[in-house]
């Protein structure tokens, strides 16, 4: 069966027929769309989709943090272009028995919490009902200086390999969630490790002052949100820049909270929003005072992804989150 | 239990906070909202929720016809601003099921070949699984010359009342397609005009022409598309006005293939997708041209809405689609 990238691939073959004559700069497979503003700005634009019982249960969150995360799944994509956020639309399609509760005010009070962290304005939307389940499509528009949004596609030979945060803690909360003992009693038993990666996966934070610093001063030379997953995202980077990579298992950010399997998780679990990017070994001294870690390498070999591991060189295959 | 419109003012009044200081021109509760692209510029963006088995059946109509008209729809929300479409975003969510078929590129074929007729470029979007429907959300960006977009709230008591096209055909194609004796043999047996109306329905025209020109020439001082029926856009635009409204029975353009009951179905039939407009009598010669049809004055009276039957007058209430 065709994969879902295979699929965006076909898409953006047909969408980029006539994109040369027009004014947008970048358009389908990247974090978000960039489109021309004035002499000295771009907008980008980013949608993504959340489903009931696909990317989230009602039983496990509560509605105040969907409300976020709807939020803020799409501003660690507008991280990832470099820009700032500035304008947001929100659809959400629910049944009518959540129509009749206070399902909604308390997801928009979510929603509105975060936007008002960072500035952004909620301009418009849509509201439908559905048959049975809740489904939210959140759209961000973001700026940045002109031709200066950091893509997937741009990295080079030679760059260092960086994340922001640490990595897994999203994953690790996801299966605590899962898990009976804790789902039982997540407000009374569980420590304070466990409701910490809760909230890593259902109050996730987006890297949006960082994402937005690192375009502003020109510092990444490619970037991509850690959303799938860093195996595979780190394979999308690497395809979209026709490069190969090496990274240090020693050197990857785990979540501290976490307290086995880490190192898989923080490779192959999804959802930490944290920022995979690359710099040119030239500004690594400009990085010294950010919450970032080095992980790796940038080679010219495409389609070489490697972890390295106990001074052995392991091919990095794509394990996180395939929609399909 | 509160309406989907209390709702939004809800919203509105909560993401109008900051409207002052930022370069929202209009955001939340009009066809699409308004944001500053340069000096000579601005943009509207709108966003439409489509949910399988509330918004359409698949039994009924086809993926080309579905995707025709989740872009239709939107692209009716840019006309109805005044505006020219320029760019769209796409966010869909299908079951495995469907994942596994040709649906996905039927639709896109439908979908891409309007986007082509108006040069419309599809910038990016989202695909997700769900459990077991479709949802599909449409996000269009449009442009208009800077402070020229045509907003709902700004009819005048004393201006002409039109509307493009003609009314009720969608939903005589809806009650068509309802029907068993049609269902059976919709390919087969339908008549010409049978045909016409379900067309009408699954595969609408957005007056996007019309509606651009408009507002280029600055002929239409408010307008709304008529998406939920005339009666509940009428009682929309007037609220929003603050005016009240007497349109005329005989003057309303009814689908010429309706066979009966076509004054209702042209009131409070949804889905026809043209535009209600207002315009100053003193441009009415300006319109002799279009395809438009002047069916109403503008009044000073709030809240007064009425039509003109047989020398009687009758208060219109919004009988057309409420969503909950």
């Amino acid at each position: 069966m065709r994969s879902e990238f295979d699929f965006i691939k076909k898409i953006r073959k047909q969408s980029a027929i006539r994109w040369s004559q027009s004014a947008i700069i970048f358009g389908v497979g990247d974090d978000a769309a960039v489109f021309r503003k004035d002499s000295k700005t771009d907008f980008v634009i980013t949608t993504d989709l959340l489903v009931e019982n696909i990317d989230f249960r009602l039983e496990w969150t509560r509605p105040e943090y969907l409300g976020h995360k709807a939020l803020a799944v799409s501003l660690s994509d507008i991280a990832a272009m470099g820009a700032r956020p500035c304008f947001a639309l929100l659809s959400i399609g629910v049944p009518k028995n959540i129509w009749k509760t206070k399902f909604l005010d308390s997801f928009y009070k979510g929603w509105f919490a975060l936007a008002e962290k960072y500035n952004v304005q909620l301009i418009g939307g849509d509201v439908s009902k559905t048959p049975d389940k809740i489904v939210v499509d959140s759209i961000v528009i973001g700026e940045t200086k002109r031709g200066k949004a950091v893509l997937r596609s741009t990295a080079n030979a030679g760059d260092l390999i960086f994340v922001t945060g640490a990595l897994g803690g999203a994953a690790a909360g996801l299966a605590e969630i899962r898990s009976p003992t804790v789902k039982e009693g997540v407000n009374d038993r569980a420590t304070i490790k466990e409701r910490l990666l809760i909230q890593r996966q259902l109050r996730p934070n987006a890297q949006v002052e960082i994402g937005a610093l690192l375009g502003e001063r020109n510092l990444a030379t490619s970037m991509i949100d850690i959303s799938d997953g860093l195996s595979s995202d780190l394979n999308h980077l690497c395809e979209e820049s026709n490069v190969g990579a090496i990274i240090d298992a020693d050197k990857i950010p785990v979540d501290s909270s976490i307290d086995s399997d880490g190192l898989n998780l923080a490779l192959n679990g999804g959802e930490d929003f944290e920022l995979l990017f690359t710099v040119n070994p030239k500004k690594n001294s400009k990085l010294k005072n950010l919450p970032v870690t080095q992980i790796g390498l940038i080679t010219d070999k495409p389609k070489k992804i490697f972890i390295k591991q106990n001074s052995r060189l392991i091919k990095l295959n794509p394990k996180g989150f395939i929609h399909f």
